[in-house]
């Protein structure tokens, strides 16, 4: 009897998973159905595999979502996120295991305890950030704590960059690698919170990206962290209650940060109300429109003189590169500050089809041996992609949700309830795999 | 048979209104009805006035509220804003005019047709701003229209300060006189949108308090004016559609702004998370949660260096007359930023019973006559109060609400529907009236 794995959502991230149950389908006997509203898609990822369904379906159509749920043995969710939890109700209801790379929400996490009575697994947070993040912090935090270590700094770092040698020409070192519009918004909306040598610290949006860390890596060179919104929220998943350091952020590559804060200087990261366009706003008009009115000075110097900015700066540079004072018009008409940001910055942000893609991933632990001062270890990991259609960021989300179908399939990963991968008994299993296709954590001393 | 007027609402900002109806209750045979909540409250603002009945009233006594509206020949509610519009909704239904010092909501706009089809008015914002500023600069705009000129910009700010010789061991010259949450909060939330010189102009909340204007009235000195985030929106209202400037804005004495903005930059006006307080938060701890760890430098030595103020600098003066480097508890255990730096500045910037407040209105208009260049008035008007508990801001909030009620009662205002008093026939009787009060516009060519 094959085993019936369903994918809700067959889109670009899904591209890695796909391929991961195909190329094992015929060993383990498995199917695919992949469920998605767009037909053209599946028809494109399903490659004609002989073990894989497409079917074109909404998650309107409830007594098929009923149906397709009853007839799998594991549920996949790739959708966007606020649409899983109507799915888990249907694989609480007819009693079927779950896997999504998502952030758990309260709506799920509220489903863990009759999950558990009825013997199902809702395995979430299981792509690269969340995800691998979890999975490497956690061996090595157990690890050290096996060894009867005190942990005592705990800071984490993801970037989605280019690879090596795919943006020369490029002096902010980066393009989209996934989603435009998080890139955009990313840190806005509420203050950062995280811990320092046991002190609370708070950082306002506007001026998170002037509050950076510099890290140095082997052969990768030097990066730059932004602090991510949440650094508190895995205190206790980790056992790091009382930690006096938790810091979690974002690489860019050094150089990027004091540059994206202009934007958010000016306010162009807003999207909160509707610029009025009458069709005449160009890029230069939009920058224009956040600096004060001056009878002759040019956009370029009221910029310089309102933001403190060096007219031989770096920054500049990074500004007329993404032709921001062109004449070129901005083709939307209701828009806000962040979508027309990220429209300029699609023209010159958007990966090429020969261009390559990179995940960073790092994490710094401080940590106390009994009787000895503190000491530090790096462990770090880079992926790359082969192309703008086989991301590095599609990998290392598809990669652990094929590996946890795995696993789930196979009876290795038997934990119940709505579970974060933060446990041995998954992560272990999980990394083993993973480094099989080459995601491989190193590690070492901090680097001078 | 007497008039009978119902107040809703019968707080501190009532006083004068109060005042005015009982100083004509006996010549113009008028009854009034306080209705609030608190019961000691009614007593005092009673006074035993002959002419004054006080009820216990709460807005869930559905069946009192009707009554009550039904006994009355005009409402005026001084409740919180959003209150209003249950009261307005009677007000339609049994027939009876209202009078609020509020903002239009648009639910209240939506009541427009049927009370006019009703033959009611609903009179609003008829406080000091909105209020006064609404008949002055109206009364000014027509005046200037009538004559044959075109109305090339429009600016207006209005301040709440102290008066002269009352904070002169003050270096910030400012306390609260009105709701200081309300002062903390000023501007947060969105991005501040108005028009110079043909040009759309956005500031995001954390440039607002950098993006002032200083001006200079005769007798009254200087005054630095922040932007308010709606100046765009009295366009229609005031028959300036494509007027290229419009800027309101809020007078504070200059150098106010520039401190300030530390607290808008550290992110102390941030009311959207909770602070953690285990008891042991002080004043300079609190400083200390927005600012960088260091080994070694003191609280202030790291906010210098951060917001790049020089040591000598009267930003640092203020700062510290604030008492905000001290080691003072925080006795607030759950609190947001905006409701901490609240609690720090209500123990300096509380009024003491000596001291007295200042309203000071201010426009400037551009005008052109055909054939001429553009030409500068300036309107100003000052009130100052007589004490903390009779200040100028509850004067010139109570002292339009009662002209307007008898205007009303006298039936020299015939408007029917949702109003702003922006007409002639409602600023016309109301300015005249209110000048026999002590508020008076003086008008000048610019000061250079």
């Amino acid at each position: 009897m094959p085993k019936h794995i369903v994918l809700f959502g067959a889109g670009r991230s899904a591209t890695r998973f796909i391929q991961y149950i195909q190329d094992l389908a015929e060993e383990k006997n498995w199917i695919l159905t992949l469920a998605d509203r767009d037909a053209d898609l599946l028809q494109r990822k399903a490659k004609n595999n002989k073990h894989t369904r497409s079917l074109v379906f909404d998650l309107s159509q409830e007594s098929l979502l009923h149906e397709l749920v009853t007839s799998a043995d594991l549920i996949v969710s790739m959708l966007p996120a606020h649409l899983h939890i109507s799915i888990a109700k249907v694989c609480l209801e007819v009693g079927r295991h779950m896997l999504t790379a998502s952030y758990i929400s309260k709506e799920m996490m509220e489903l863990n305890d009759e999950a558990i009575k009825k013997d199902l697994l809702f395995l979430n947070e299981m792509g690269v950030d969340p995800g691998i993040d979890h999975l490497s912090a956690m061996e090595l935090l157990d690890r050290l704590r096996e060894q009867g270590a005190e942990i005592t700094c705990f800071e984490s770092f993801t970037g989605g960059l280019p690879a090596p040698g795919c943006s020369d020409d490029n002096p902010w070192n980066y393009f989209f690698s996934w989603n435009p519009r998080n890139v955009v918004l990313a840190g806005a909306g509420g203050a950062v919170k995280f811990r320092q040598e046991g002190k609370y610290k708070y950082i306002p949006y506007h001026k998170l990206f002037r509050r950076t860390e510099i890290v140095q890596l082997p052969k990768l060179g030097r990066f730059e962290g932004y602090p991510n919104r949440d650094s508190l929220k895995y205190r206790s998943a980790y056992g790091l209650e009382d930690i006096p350091t938790i810091f979690r952020g974002t690489f860019r590559r050094p150089g990027f940060c004091r540059a994206w804060d202009i934007f958010v200087k000016l306010g162009m990261t807003d999207d909160s109300y509707e610029i009025y366009n009458d069709g005449s706003l160009t890029h230069r008009e939009f920058v224009n429109l956040f600096l004060a009115f001056h009878q002759s000075d040019s956009v370029e110097l009221k910029l310089m003189h309102y933001l403190n900015i060096p007219q031989d700066s770096d920054i500049m540079e990074k500004l007329e590169w993404l032709e921001l004072f062109s004449h070129e018009p901005i083709e939307l008409q209701r828009a806000t500050p962040a979508q027309i940001l990220e429209h300029i910055l699609m023209k010159k942000w958007t990966m090429q089809p020969e261009q390559r893609d990179m995940i960073v991933m790092f994490h710094k632990v401080g940590y106390k041996m009994p009787g000895d001062s503190e000491k530090f270890i790096h462990s770090y990991m880079s992926y790359e992609g082969k192309s703008a259609n086989d991301t590095a960021m599609s990998d290392t989300v598809g990669l652990p949700l094929g590996v946890a179908a795995e696993l789930i399939l196979d009876g290795v990963i038997t934990r119940r309830g709505v579970v974060l991968p933060v446990m041995k008994d998954v992560y272990e299993p999980m990394l083993a795999k993973l480094k099989t296709y080459g995601i491989v954590f190193e590690e070492t001393a901090p680097l001078d």
